[in-house]
């Protein structure tokens, strides 16, 4: 009996552009990447909002690997839908439109069961729907939390309200020095320490991701990949594994246990970015995992 | 008895200011950084020119650390000196002078042991001397070689010459895009096996090194160190340790090794980006080393 992983965050379409092709109209959104990546780990449980466009097929992954989605809202209109385009190495994704749909006043009501959750996923949503759902929850042994750019201009007050209340804190880099306004992230991750979040994990893209806690820091390279089809959930991807991962766990609040759930975040968004949308992310064996992890740790052995 | 390292480069004086202060007319230069990082390890010889201002204080630390210096040669003139500035969080270092001097008419020329030396670091000089010392060498085992964006751009078909004749190549992830025109640093170090070396070493900066090789890819982390105080000579230290390493094996040429090579680079270079120039580099103990050694593996362990 796996332990529940709940999820919070968007469930939604992506239409997207890169040197490696176009699709449209895509299964994305961070709770998507984020639940179906915990899903190998743990026994995820969804809270977002998808407009009546939302068919069968697009809840097919979810179903495949045992999503449950109980807590996936239906509202009258159309799922939330974001299109971007990427440059040729992925270094910039360009919005070329956002439309919130019935996103825009998505409300997190949590069910009975997921109150009860053994840990917390926020995937990035507004911070505010982020401590709604952390009023709701019931002493969940691991809360971690994600978040961009955006919400740290715009409510940064809020996000460091959830920064309080929560386990493990993800950023990327240029995020970490926005939100502390400081360049050198180890001492960036040290100033949100002191915000009382336990675990920073900053991730650092191709160049894998950085641990800062009171009980040891530490730099993680990804797993390397040679041929990148499409980046989008990546991050996603990562946190939804890492909080899986420790879910799954007895004990997990030690340095060997982040750093495990460290190297199954970058294996596991290896998966995702080899393919559009989930295809690859959702249709992984145990075995694909395996050989990854092996290689991996292969890769750091001397 | 340890195995001798031939090191050709530059033997310098530096003047830098950065936001931890400034020094003036320091020991610096890419021979001597990779020089005496070498000799913990093996047994390091210099080719090099310095003027006569070379002073007897500035040979103590070579000295110290058994380097070599019966190929350092003493013209009438003036040591090289560089000045430069670095932005406050090492991002970009601008040159303020480049005073060549005696370096200007720099022929290397071998001594007869240093002719059957076991291995030989190019450090980051003129690809035509580069090839000049190749010309002089015995059979050595392994030759590694540095090289920098100005003789990319200015003598690309030299060093494409000299890279047909080397075992190691040691660039950064700009370099690496520019001699290839490619991108993606695992498709340019392929383009580079192709030219010719066994071992294409991708320098990350704060984010560690990459290996391309037929035998593996790799990416390793940095060793993480909280408080920068100059970077200068790090690459060159990276190198020096590199290849140092290397000479001492018996067996040199297999992903294991050079893999060990890596790891000895980055806890190598996280000692000289503790001072201004070759103050902390010069004066280590081998606990020192091996504490540092362990510390990255222990950081690597799941």
């Amino acid at each position: 009996m796996k332990n529940e992983v709940l999820v919070v965050g968007s469930v939604a379409f992506d239409t997207i552009e890169n040197a490696n092709g176009s699709v449209q109209r895509v299964l994305g959104g961070a709770a998507s990447y984020a639940s179906l990546c915990a899903s190998y780990f743990a026994k995820p449980s969804v809270v977002a909002v998808v407009g009546t466009d939302f068919s069968d097929r697009d809840r097919a992954p979810f179903v495949r690997r045992g999503v449950d989605l109980e807590g996936l809202q239906i509202k009258e209109g159309k799922t939330f839908h974001w299109g971007g385009c990427y440059d040729k190495d992925f270094n910039t994704a360009v919005t070329r439109f956002t439309e919130l749909n019935v996103f825009q006043d998505f409300n997190p009501v949590l069910t009975e069961r997921q109150k009860k959750a053994k840990a917390v996923f926020l995937a990035n949503i507004d911070p505010e729907l982020q401590l709604a759902v952390l009023n709701q929850v019931k002493n969940p042994k691991i809360v971690a939390c994600d978040t961009m750019n955006y919400w740290i201009s715009s409510k940064k007050e809020t996000l460091l309200e959830v920064i309080k209340r929560i386990d493990v804190l993800f950023l990327n880099e240029s995020e970490a020095r926005q939100l502390t306004g400081e360049y050198n992230l180890i001492k960036a991750g040290r100033l949100l320490l002191e915000q009382g979040v336990k675990y920073v994990v900053i991730k650092l893209g191709s160049n894998g991701a950085m641990l800062v806690s009171r009980v040891g820091i530490a730099q993680l390279p990804p797993y390397i990949l040679e041929h990148v089809h499409d980046t989008t959930g990546a991050g996603d991807t990562f946190g939804g594994g890492f909080t899986g991962y420790l879910a799954s766990l007895r004990k997990w609040d030690r340095l060997t246990a982040i750093k495990r759930a460290m190297m199954i975040g970058n294996v596991m968004a290896s998966f995702t970015i080899e393919s559009f949308s989930v295809d690859r992310l959702a249709g992984l064996t145990q075995t694909d995992i395996d050989k990854r992890l092996k290689e991996y740790t292969s890769m750091l052995k001397f």
